[in-house]
C-alpha cells in the first residue's frame, strides 16, 4: 500500500480512475512519473483554461515572488490587487457595459456561490432560494444546499432545506412550455412555496452532465426573476472564463445577472481565486460581514492579470474556442448517431451522454489506457465530459477525438446503428 | 477615489484600518509602495507563520514550478503530494503518536471544518453541534452556524441553526466549575438539549479575543466528550502549525481529539490548503461524498513539505515561539499592570485587552501610524492581537513591543495607576 | 363597541363576514339573537355533517351526562371509547376491508397531520414531506409547513421547510401529463428533492377552493407512493365523514392510504374529535411518544358513536348525499355557463369559482343579506362554497340555491353572457 | 385481547398504567366498569379542577344543550362567547388589574403555545425562543421544539430548532447565580446565541416533576425579558385555573407576562377549550392568520362562565387550595424525611420525588391497588404527582394521603431513616 492509500482519506476520488502519479504538466498534456505523456481533455475540472503551466503566467508569477513581492495579503490593499481590480475593471467588465462591484468571497466557487446566497437572503429578507435539477455549486454547507446529487447532499448529514428545484431547461423532454409550474407557483398565494429571494443557475451544467440552457431559456428566466423581484445569480465557476466562448457564459443570452460567481480558471494557472460580482446597488455589505483569510493571494491577483492582458483583449481565443468546440462536436454527433449515443455541449464544455454510467466510465477508462484524460459527469455519471484546455491545439483536439472514438469502438463496437 | 473604493465590494476591511498600498514583504516587515517598512505582528492572520516570502519555501515553490511540474490535480495523485503526505506523517504526526487519516476538504479552513461536521454527523446520526462562546470557525454556512459573532451571524440571512452554544473556559468568570452545565444537560433525558454530534473548539480563541483555555478544561472537555459519545473537533487553523509552541496547540493539554482542522499556516507562504485529520477509524466517507476544485494546489504542497523539513524536525522553533511569547508576555503584563488592562495568550498569540472596543482600535491605529502592523479582536473589538510570525527575532519583538508600549501611551497616557 | 371588539384578538375572521350574535341553531338552520333566522350552508366548516342539534346525537351525549358518566379521559380505557372504538370498527372500517388501527392524536385536525407526519419520518428516517399546492391542513407548525396559504404561512415567523409543494391534479390546466414532474424529480439522483417520507394530499381541496382530483390521479399518485416508499397520507378532515358521499372521500378511487386523517364532523355534533388511522404494521409508536390532555372527550365519543349507527349502517345518507349534490351542482353549472364562471365540486362539497376574490365576497354577502351563510374559499378568496349539512332537505336546498342565484345576479346582473 | 389491544394504537399510554375500563366519575373519584371506586389524584391531568361531572357546570352544559343553542362556532360570534368573554374579563382579568386581549387559538394547550410562539416571532422578527430544563409545552412541532423530553423531541423525526434551553430555577442546585449563563450570552455579541424573540416558562413544572420556580426567580425573569427585548410567555396550561392558588399562578411573584397560555380546566369539565392572552399592544395578528376549526365549542364557554362565577367571585376556592396543599405538603414533608425522598409543589400541584422512575412508578402502582389514581412525572418518571381536583373536601385529601403513605412503605420499608 502507497502513502495515498494508508494516509489519504477514503473520500480521495480522482486519483480511483487514474491510478497513477502525475509529475509534470504543460499546455494541454501532463506527465505521470514514469513518463508516460496524457492528453489532458479534463483540464483540472474547468480551472486550467490557459493549460498547465503556461509560460506567460507562471513567468509573471515567478517574477512576483522573486522580487519578494507580498503573496499573501487577506483583503489589504496591493499593488497586485490594483492591477488586477483595473485590468478586470477594463477588459472583462466595461467592453461589455458591465459595472459589477468585485467582491473577493474566500478562494473557491463555494465561496462565491455562499457570499451570493447570503447576499441575495440578505437583500430581499427572504430565506428560500430556486436551483435546478442536476444543479452543481459546491460543498460547504450553503452551496451543497443548492447542489443537485443526492450522494453529496446526504453528506451534509442535516436536511438540507431553503432550496427548491425546479426544472432545468428541457429537463422533461420540451414536453412542458418553459416555467409553466414554475411561473404558477410564483403566481398563486396558495401554492406553498416559499418567496424566493434569488434563482441560481448555471447556463452549461458541467457536473450535471453538459447540460446547455438555450438563449431564450435563459431570457425567460431573467425575465421571471425581474417581474418576481428575484436575484438571478448566474454561478459561471465553470462555464466563465471563456469556457464556452466568451469570457462570461451568459453573454450569448444577452442578459445580465444580479450576481455572477466566477472562480476555477479565474486565478490563471490553477491558483484559488474567486470572485462574487454584484450590480452596485446590491453592495450592502457591511464591512467584514463575509470575510476569509485566503482571499489575498496575490500570485493568482498575478496570474490572472497577464491572463486578461494575454487572452481577452481581442477575440482570438473565443473564436478558437468556438471553433475547437465545433470540431469537437461534429465528431460526437457522428458517434452519437452511430450508437444511439447523445451528443451535448457548447464551446470547450462537450458531452456524449450513454446509457448508463458504467457504460460512460468504461469509454473513459478505455481513453485513459490510450492516454487520454476525460472524466464523467451527470447525476449516474452517464455523461463522458470532454474539457480540454482552451488553448488546446487543433491537432491535440484531433488527436484526442481519435481516442475517443476508439474507446467508443472499444465499449459499444463499431457501429451500433450499423 | 481609487479602483479599491470604485470597483471592490464595500464588504472589504482589514484594508480601512492600513489605509496604504502594500508591495513587498518580507520577513516580519511589509513595504507600501511609498518604500514605508512596517513590523508586521499581525501575520496574514496567522497564515505566515514562516514569515513573508521565506526564502526556503520561495525557492522550492519556484524550482517546483520552473520545472514545469504539476501545479493543480484536484485529488489526483501527484509526486508533490505524496511528498507532502509523507513528510507530515512522519514529521507531524509519526513522532506524536498520532494517526490520523489525512483529508484535503478544500483551501480553506472553513472548508476544514465543514468537512468535519459533516463527518460528525453522519458517523453519529446526529445534527446538532456544541461550540463555544465567541468561537469563529468561518464564514461559509456551516462554520458560520457554530461561529459566535452576531453581525457575521446575521450575514447568513437564514436562522443559523444546528449549533448550541457552551460557556468557553473562565466565561464566567470561575463562578461556576468547568462543564456543570453542559454536563447536567447531557445527563438529563429531559433537558431539551438535542443530542450533540461533535463538540469544535479552538484551545486558544483568536478572532474571539485570544481566550486561553487551561489544559485541565481542554482534558476535561475531551472526557465529556468520550464519555457522552461526541466527537472533539479541535479547530487548529488559527492556533496549529506552532502559533502557541508545539505543532499542534492541543499537545500541551495532552488530548488527542477525534478531528483536527488545520489550515492558514499549513501553506506554508499563505498559499491556500487546508487538512482534515480524521482518526482513521472515523474514515468512513464514500469516494467523493465531499470534493472540490482547489484540493490539490501542489505549490503549496510543496511549501508545506519545505516548511516541514525546515523547521519540525527539532525543536528550535517551538523554543524560540515560547521563548519570545514568555518575551511579549512581560511586557503587556507590564502594560496591563500599569493601565488597569488584561494581558492574555499563549506562545505567540498575544492579547491586550482594553475596556472597549474604541480603545482598542485607537491602540492599533496608533501603532499603525509607528509602522506596526496589529488588529483587534474579541466580540467588541476589545483586545489588540500581537501574532507575530514565528520566525520574527528577539530585536524585532523588542522593536514591536516598544511601539506597541508607546501606542498604549498615546491612548491612555503614561500610568493610569501611577 | 361590544366585548367582541374590545376584549377578543383582532385574528378572529369568520364574525366579521357576519357581523350578528348567533344563539340558537337546528339542523340546516341558525338564528341569532334577535331571531333571525339563516340558512347554515358553512356547516361549522364541516364539522356539522349531521346538522346543529341532531336530536338523536344530542340526547346521547346529555343522557351520558346526565348519568355522570366519565366525560374527560385522556387515554384511560373508558366504557364509552370502547363502544366508539367497536363501532368505528364495526361501521366504518370492516365493511370497507379496512383494518386500520385507530390513534387518538389530539382533539383537532391539526393533531392528526401532526401524529401522521410524525410518524411518516419516524417509519422512513427521511424528513421531506410532499404536499400539493393549494393544500390545508391545519395551523400548527408541522401542519402549516404543510397548508399552501402563504398569509398563513408567513404567520409562522419562521422558515417552513421540510416540504416541497407538487401540483395538485389539474393545476396546469392540462397541459403536462400526471406527475411527469414528481416522478421525473423521484427517480433523478441528481434532482436535488429530498426523500421524501411521505406525500399528502386532500381527495378534494376543500379551503383550497373545492378543487377535485379525478379517480386515476388519485390512484396514480398512489401508485407512485408505493414505487418510491413513501407513505401516502390522506386528509380527510373536511372531506371524510361523507361530505362527498361515502364514508371516506378515498373510497371512489379504490385507493387505501397508508394513513387517514379524520376530524371536523367525526365527533358528530361539533365536539373536538381527531383520529389519525394507520394500516397496523405501521404501528410502530413508543407509548406517550405522542400525547395530549384533550384525546378523551367522552361526548365526542358518545355522539361519534350515535352518528355512525345513525347514519351509516346503510347508504341512505351517503345516496342522500350524491342526489343533493347532484341538484346543487345542477344548478351551480346553470349559472356558470350563464356568467362564465366555474362550478366545482364533489358530493355535497361545492363551489362557484368567481373572477376574484371581491366577486366572491360580495355573493356571500349578498347570500347573507338574504338569510343564507356561505363561505369564500382558494387562495384569493375567489370560490364560493357551498358545504350544507349532509341531513339538509331538498327543500332546504332548493331554497339556499334560489337565494345564491339572486345573489349573484345582485353582484354580476342577470346574464352574463346572455 | 381486548378493542384497546387490537384495535387503538401503541401509543396509548395511561391506559397501561389503570388497566381498567372507567366509567362513572363524580368529584374526586372515578369508578370503573365493575363498580370499583377510585379517589382521584390525577384529576384528569389538571383538566378537571373543579372535579367530574361537577353538577354546576354540568347543568349549564346540558341546559345549553336542550334548549338547542349553538353548540359548534368556529370565531363567529355567540351569545355563549359573549358571556364567557364578558365573565372572563371581569372575573378573571379586571381584579387582577390585567387588561390582556384573548385569543381563542384551538382547543388544546399546545394551540395556546403555538399561537404565542408565532405571535412573538411576528412582533419581534426574530426567530429563536428560550425555553427551560425539562419544559413540557405540547406535541404539535412547534410547541414540541419547545419542550425536554427526548423520547416525545426524538418523536417529531426531524431536527427541532429554533429553540435553547436554559437552566429552570435550582436546575443546578443552587451553585450558580440566577441568570448568570443566560444573562452574559445575551450580553455578548459573540457568545453565539440567536437572538431570542421570546421566553417561555412554567411557574411550576407539572410534567417535568413538580419543579417549582421560585418568585424572585421569576421577577429576575421578567425583568431580564424586559431588560433584552425578549417577550415572556408564561405556558399555564397546567398551573392555571387555580392548581397553585390564585387563579394565575404568576400572581404570586407580581409579575405581568406578555403572553399567557391557558387550556386544560377553562373548559370547566374536561371540555377542550385553548386561550391566549396578550398584552393588548401585541395584537397585531392580521384576522385568519391563525385560525382552526374547534376555536368556538360554546358548550366549554358555557361551563367555563358557569365555573368562573361559582368559583372565582371571591377566595374561597384559593384559600381552600393552599391549605389542601398544605395539607398535602406535611405528610409529603414527613415522608421525605423518613425515607431520604424529596417533597415539592406550591398549591395542590404536589409531588414526591424518588431515587429512579421504577421506585415511583412502584409507588404508584401501590397506591392504584389501593384505589388511588396518582401518575409519575420527570424526565424518569421519578417524582409521584399528587394532583387532585381543587374542590377534594379535606377528608378526601386524608384518605388519599393514608393511601400515598401506606403504598411508600409498601415499596420502600416503614422506615428507611429510622
Amino acid at each position: 500500500m502507497n502513502v495515498f492509500e494508508t494516509t489519504e482519506s477514503e473520500v480521495r476520488s480522482y486519483c480511483r480512475s487514474w491510478p497513477v502519479v502525475f509529475d509534470r504538466a504543460v499546455g494541454a498534456h501532463m506527465y505521470d512519473e514514469s513518463g508516460r505523456e496524457y492528453l489532458d481533455f479534463f483540464a483540472g475540472a474547468g480551472a486550467l483554461n490557459y493549460g498547465h503551466n503556461n509560460p506567460v503566467l507562471k513567468q509573471a508569477v515567478v517574477d512576483y515572488m522573486m522580487a519578494d513581492r507580498v503573496t499573501h495579503s487577506l483583503d489589504m490593499n496591493t499593488v497586485a490587487k490594483r492591477e488586477f481590480l483595473e485590468t478586470f475593471r477594463d477588459i472583462a467588465l466595461a467592453p461589455r457595459d458591465l459595472d459589477y462591484k468585485i467582491m473577493f468571497p474566500g478562494p473557491a466557487g463555494a465561496n462565491a456561490v455562499e457570499a451570493a446566497l447570503k447576499l441575495a437572503r440578505k437583500i430581499t429578507g427572504r430565506q428560500s432560494v430556486i436551483n435546478f435539477t442536476n444543479a452543481f455549486h459546491g460543498m460547504t454547507l450553503g452551496a451543497l444546499s443548492v447542489t443537485g446529487n443526492s450522494m453529496k447532499r446526504g453528506g451534509a448529514g442535516i436536511p438540507l432545506v431553503h432550496a427548491t428545484p425546479m426544472p432545468y431547461d428541457n429537463y422533461l423532454d420540451g414536453k412542458v412550455e418553459d416555467f409553466l409550474w414554475f411561473e404558477r407557483l410564483l403566481g398563486d398565494s396558495g401554492s406553498g412555496l416559499n418567496e424566493p429571494a434569488a434563482v441560481i443557475v448555471e447556463t452549461v451544467q458541467g457536473e450535471g452532465g453538459i447540460n446547455v440552457a438555450r438563449a431564450e431559456w435563459l431570457r425567460g428566466l431573467a425575465d421571471l426573476c425581474k417581474r418576481h423581484g428575484m436575484l438571478l445569480i448566474v454561478d459561471d465557476v465553470q462555464m466563465g472564463c471563456g469556457r464556452t466562448g466568451p469570457f462570461f457564459s451568459f453573454e450569448q443570452a444577452g442578459i445580465v445577472p444580479d450576481i455572477v460567481c466566477l472562480s476555477k480558471s479565474i486565478g490563471g494557472m490553477g491558483m484559488p481565486l474567486a470572485l462574487t460580482l454584484l450590480r452596485p446597488e446590491l453592495d450592502v455589505w457591511e464591512p467584514g460581514e463575509h470575510n476569509g483569510t485566503f482571499r489575498g493571494i496575490n500570485p493568482a491577483f498575478v496570474a490572472s492579470t497577464a491572463a486578461l492582458r494575454e487572452y481577452w483583449t481581442d477575440d482570438t481565443l473565443e473564436k478558437g474556442t468556438l471553433a475547437k468546440g465545433e470540431q469537437i462536436g461534429r465528431v460526437l454527433d457522428d458517434l452519437a448517431e452511430a450508437h444511439g449515443l447523445k451528443a451535448k455541449g457548447r464551446g470547450l464544455a462537450r458531452g456524449l451522454q450513454f446509457a448508463d454510467g458504467d457504460t460512460a466510465g468504461a469509454v473513459c477508462r478505455a481513453a485513459f489506457e490510450r492516454g487520454l484524460l476525460m472524466e464523467t459527469a451527470g447525476p449516474e455519471g452517464e455523461v463522458a465530459k470532454l474539457m480540454p484546455p482552451l488553448t488546446v491545439t487543433e491537432d491535440e483536439v484531433e488527436q484526442g477525438l481519435s481516442v475517443v472514438t476508439e474507446a467508443v469502438h472499444a465499449v459499444l463496437g463499431k457501429e451500433k446503428n450499423a
